[in-house]
């Protein structure tokens, strides 16, 4: 990573500069709320403006913060130096107390040294991942793939009931080879349970891809490199409720939070399979579905107003849950017999190419 | 499964014999709150005891529960013919509305079924998996073991920076080979990934487990099934919380809701390698440590009380976390440097076998 050691290099340097021409240092990060965070139309993904602020080492309201980014840096680089990684929360307690001869902490909290990891992210153009900082573990997979990594050789095809564990970086890893037609990824670890026992990657020659709700970032950037480096079509599989279908528009777009790195994360061909309030009629889950509360039709009225949700047939089926009040999980399909999710509604939904933009 | 089939088998004509002998139904129950709940000093097991209530077909307040179990049953027959394996919550929905031409549901929440699957369980002395019964998924696994699942060969020392993604169901693999002194079980994947990253495991010849929290039934049987049959010690590294130390608790001893199985997911060997409110000192962390809230004193004051915590360590190191008011999580090791786990606090804890009983 020799791109990461002269990028964090460079930014010392520039600070060092500064000072020794007495002048007061000073670094731009990227602003990263709403309002500079654009929907490209054109390639389906949520980026971040040109909006920049300026933090001061010589001004009260920035002084500690530049501290603090200083100090994240630094310890990145030595993450680099010593080749080893670290998590968030590791991170914190690291750089927690590190005056010497005083009782002041230099992080109180996590919710200090979280975002400035984000800054670094933004401001040098680097994932979290590549300056050796882990994210959150959840997600497995199996499938017709082969990859190296850590020198093993590992097939996601040969690995019993389980299905490999998709570790929080997936930066290093090499994919040998694939053979499949698309990915599907399913939210939770029941379907996937389901769908792996009864062997529905073989026979449908795809690769299962479980998130265990809200994607953490090993699976998204698996998913968006298996997807991009062997041009595979990706289907979402999530409940029928807001919650499920942020899920999928995080995968396809990105998230607000994460603007700036949507183009390494984001799968913009990906396309939703299921399921949604439609298929309640379509496929007779009546029986099946679950009142909507509060929560849930705030969030689909705040979707609405989103432009990656303007599409007619996403509008639709936001405005039939507010109406009808009614959501549906994945298990609703196990209502409809066991194995009613392996050999009618997803093979259907497929050979009719039934999916949402 | 022949005895499982067996099993129900005989549940259902033991009710059909009554029927026919127009006498009432009844199933026998074992009762499984705290009041018939036993420690087992001897064992270092919970168990239950002795007390059983019997649950009626013509009884106003039975009634439902008996239909209720009985579709159960009837259901995981049917998995068992099927060999199909299905979640607690795909369970919910297939029973959910079973009575023909009538708007009635058999079942409106999960809350329903769930305690009856562990009737079924408690009853016939069956583990919910052996019914075909998935719980949730958690829970990853590396080190020098080979294992048998569905037909793959797996050497769970050869899975890259991922590891094996442990299934809800680990009943059907065979161990094949496992050359390891010991078990480490952590609770933090962030503690995994790290100790795997530094391939701990390889150089002190041990299994590395991380239960993701409280321990799925997977993980803990998997452990259990290691341990007995290799004779494989298991230290458990959790957080200093009452939190951590009831994980603890759980994986040796098993735990107050399924103490009818303490036999097959419990490891009596088990011992605590820490984190202690002692190690705080001992390890200076004073640094690193966070205060506690109501709720850790709340829970370390009952734990006080239990059987299974009344040896004079325990007894110490809860007193110790209530008067300091302090806890200390895995992470605060960072502190004291990003290998300082792996090279100093883990290798002498286990040189002296400075554990917890």
């Amino acid at each position: 990573m020799v791109e990461v050691k002269k990028k964090l290099k460079i930014l010392g340097e520039d600070v060092l500069k500064d000072i020794n021409q007495k002048k007061n240092p000073d670094i731009d990060i990227p602003i990263r709320s709403l309002s500079n965070v654009i929907y490209n139309e054109k390639t389906k993904q949520l980026t971040l403006g040109n909006k920049v602020s300026k933090r001061y080492l010589f001004n009260v309201a920035h002084a500690k913060r530049f501290m603090q980014t200083m100090l994240v840096a630094a310890l990145c680089k030595e993450l680099q130096k010593e080749n080893i990684h670290t998590s968030l929360r590791d991170l914190f307690y690291i750089l927690k107390k590190t005056l010497p001869n005083s009782d002041e902490n230099t992080f109180d909290e996590q919710r200090e040294s979280d975002p400035i990891i984000v800054d670094l992210e933004v401001m040098l153009g680097i994932l979290r991942e590549q300056l050796h900082l882990n994210a959150d573990v959840r997600g497995r997979v199996v499938g017709n793939v082969v990859i190296k990594d850590m020198g093993d050789l590992i097939n996601l095809g040969k690995l019993g009931s389980g299905g490999w564990a998709i570790p929080s970086n997936v930066e290093d890893l090499t994919l040998k080879r694939v053979n499949a037609k698309y990915i599907l990824v399913i939210e939770k670890n029941a379907a996937f349970e389901r769908l792996h026992e009864d062997k529905f990657w073989k026979k449908q020659k795809c690769i299962l891809i479980t998130t265990q709700g809200q994607a953490a970032r090993g699976p998204r950037r698996l998913i968006q490199r298996l997807s991009a480096e062997y041009k595979l079509p990706v289907y979402v599989f999530t409940d029928a409720d807001s919650y499920g279908w942020y899920i999928y528009s995080v995968l396809k777009y990105g998230s607000i939070s994460l603007a700036h790195i949507s183009e390494r994360l984001g799968c913009p061909n990906a396309k939703f399979i299921g399921l949604t309030i439609s298929d309640i009629d379509e496929f007779k889950l009546e029986d099946f579905t679950i009142k909507t509360r509060d929560v849930d039709i705030k969030r689909a009225r705040e979707m609405l107003k989103y432009d990656w949700f303007k599409h007619p047939a996403w509008q639709k089926e936001l405005k039939l849950m507010i109406k009808r009040k009614i959501k549906a999980e994945l298990e609703a399909l196990s209502g409809r017999g066991l194995r009613f999710m392996t050999e009618v509604y997803l093979p259907r939904k497929i050979k009719n190419k039934d999916f949402l933009p």
